[in-house]
């Protein structure tokens, strides 16, 4: 119990220390050559955060295989998270989701304009790599490139949402088109943050990046879900955007029953496959939140299996 | 004469090579997971080319200081093409320029649609940087962290956009004003291009990167006075969008007259402050195309004295 209470501690210790690393790296802006309003702005996709489960996942994983509160572990967890931010900026735009909230506020080009918002999005990818190119950390370069790579053409986000355009995947989404697109689109920065995780303490990246994509796909179904099911009130951000896009959607093709069967199983099923308790503890406390939204009726999680 | 001659080969050379390195990287996306329109598109931001000034720039400085045709200098010719392309389609998109026209043909949002173009510009900013952190090459994170900041949020390319919304810079720019935004919209590529091209030839970095900018200052200069005088016929690209967008301009301070006096005399000054005669003659090359546009009437630009 020792060891979990201290796990949960340094996870208290590793949020506070992200916020502030996050915080100071807005505040840097202005001095270090951003235009004031620019800045802002880009402090404003960054705050007030979700849940930062990216790089709080990257901190987890690190300090689950007794690796240290490196900077370059909060180096790399600031980078996935500008990461993440960038390409919420960018969905929220009127030519993609033309979402109006997001975290219960404004979107940035709603906020500002758009050209702001097309800035904000440039300058957080930009600030991303920025981070870990400039760590000193021999692993740094391995790390940028596993980011660059979950960011980019080469089947990253940019690909993924790229899928969304994509007039094959659009007339007739089939479940491996969505599933490919989901990769892409949020599994595989999820992989690339629990892959950097284990690389930051020194442990084997493989394991943990197939359980990041296992993470991306459960959390990409309950976003299906909730997008389908959920007011805008209780996510705080636009909802019945996927249908009034004809998105490709796991709801689309499982309908909503079969999507919450999907996630209920998928649910257990990734708590049992997490590899150790540490992280396997990390994920029920940080997904308990959604999956309370995806099954009210059911809310406490079974508890699972799992070799320790 | 015969290294003059064995230097203007290794440019022709050097230029295939690096289109020929573009189209590779082009055509390598769909089987590396990119979509097939989303490639497409990517395609057509980055061919037809312009004058790709800024990655035969580095090339050049790569060969005039004794560099060979490395690996390593053509990734990171392509990376800058590549961060010079994704500006420009971020730059036409509507909530900026508004433009229609881009090397004579429809710029990509008018060819595609916004959210084509939004992907296509972040897509060239990470395929920029995954190029260069691809590198084994010792040097290729110098490189990188040079490109990062030129095209980032401090003081780079993103900044220097930035200011065109700046309520400050809109309302009364001053000349210290325009010049900070085009230091970071337009000089701080070629600044970085011309560092890199040293840095590949091990050479020392603080000359070239001066000279960067001052070929930035002066490119910035003609973009200003074309964008007022000259047709879009002429240029290829959509004109007047300076005053139309109230955009901070030379010419809005110099007046037409005086910006091209201030142009003939950079120009001049610039051949004059080339390091040697090999760097002196790609830039009389590269750049009189540019001066006989916007100095009709005195095409052929005065032999300047050099120290060789």
């Amino acid at each position: 119990m020792q060891s979990e209470r201290a796990l949960l501690g340094s996870g208290v210790r590793g949020a506070q220390r992200l916020e502030a690393e996050l915080r100071a790296s807005v505040e840097a802006l202005p001095a270090g050559g951003a235009p004031a309003r620019l800045a802002a702005a880009v402090g404003d996709a960054l705050f007030p955060g979700g849940q930062r489960l990216r790089p709080r996942l990257l901190l987890a994983i690190c300090a689950a295989e007794g690796g240290q509160d490196s900077d370059f572990a909060f180096d790399a967890a600031v980078a996935v998270e500008c990461v993440h931010a960038a390409s919420l900026v960018h969905d929220d735009l009127p030519c993609f989701d033309d979402a109006d909230l997001r975290r219960g506020k404004p979107t940035i080009h709603k906020r500002y304009d758009e050209a702001t918002a097309l800035l904000v999005g440039d300058g957080l990818l930009t600030l991303a790599f920025e981070r870990l190119a400039a760590s000193e950390d021999p692993r740094a370069i391995r790390a940028l490139r596993i980011l660059l790579r979950a960011t980019g053409l080469h089947g990253g986000l940019i690909a993924g949402q790229g899928w969304e355009l994509e007039p094959s995947t659009k007339v007739s989404p089939d479940e491996s088109a969505v599933r490919r697109y989901h990769a892409g689109k949020t599994s595989g920065l999820f992989a690339a943050a629990a892959g950097i995780g284990a690389l930051a303490a020194g442990a084997d990246t493989t394991a943990y990046t197939a359980l990041g994509y296992r993470i991306g796909g459960l959390y990409q179904l309950a976003d299906d879900l909730l997008d389908a099911t959920a007011t805008s009130a209780a996510t705080g951000k636009s909802s019945g955007r996927d249908a009034a896009l004809e998105r490709p959607s796991l709801v689309r093709i499982y309908g909503v029953a079969g999507a919450r069967a999907a996630f209920a199983e998928a649910f257990d099923d990734l708590l049992a496959a997490a590899p150790n308790r540490a992280v396997c503890m990390f994920l029920e406390a940080a997904l308990s939140p959604i999956r309370a939204l995806i099954l009210p009726a059911d809310a406490a999680p079974r508890r699972p299996a799992i070799a320790v």
